[in-house]
């Protein structure tokens, strides 16, 4: 007879908090490609409008600072690279 | 003298559902604009992998159901066009 224990509470909030955390630092990867290509032309301007609105307005914890603090990063960066790439 | 009300839970509770609508619709845009532009050079394979693996071992909810469906199709998307681009 097998028997299959539920998750403890404890293994439970590991897996969440590691899900949060990737969905968390996966910004800093596309901050990095935008940045070392001087380019965010196939970035979509309003998705991270959209996304900055939706974490800033949402609950203050610090997984939600780190993601809306990289999402406006890239936002800047998309703006500047835009501009200059329009200017040339 | 002013009495300031707190904010009803009713209120808090649309507050944070139009949140959570903004950063899950937020990934439409960005889907639309590869499609259209047939192009996702600039945008990160590493942040939509870690982000869909986040969202994928987080709780089942119907928004996370359809962001995880927009980042997969964003995920697929680029690496269509990355492979077209390279086969060029």
């Amino acid at each position: 007879m097998v028997i299959l224990s539920l998750p403890s509470r404890a293994a439970m909030d590991l897996v969440g908090s590691a899900a949060a955390c990737c969905t968390t630092v996966s910004f800093l990867p596309q901050l990095i490609r935008v940045w070392r290509r001087k380019s965010a032309r196939d970035i979509s301007l309003t998705m991270f409008l959209l996304f900055s609105i939706g974490i800033g307005s949402g609950p203050i914890t610090a997984a939600n600072a780190v993601t809306l603090a990289l999402a406006l990063a890239i936002l800047a960066l998309k703006l500047r690279y835009d501009r200059r790439a329009s200017g040339q």
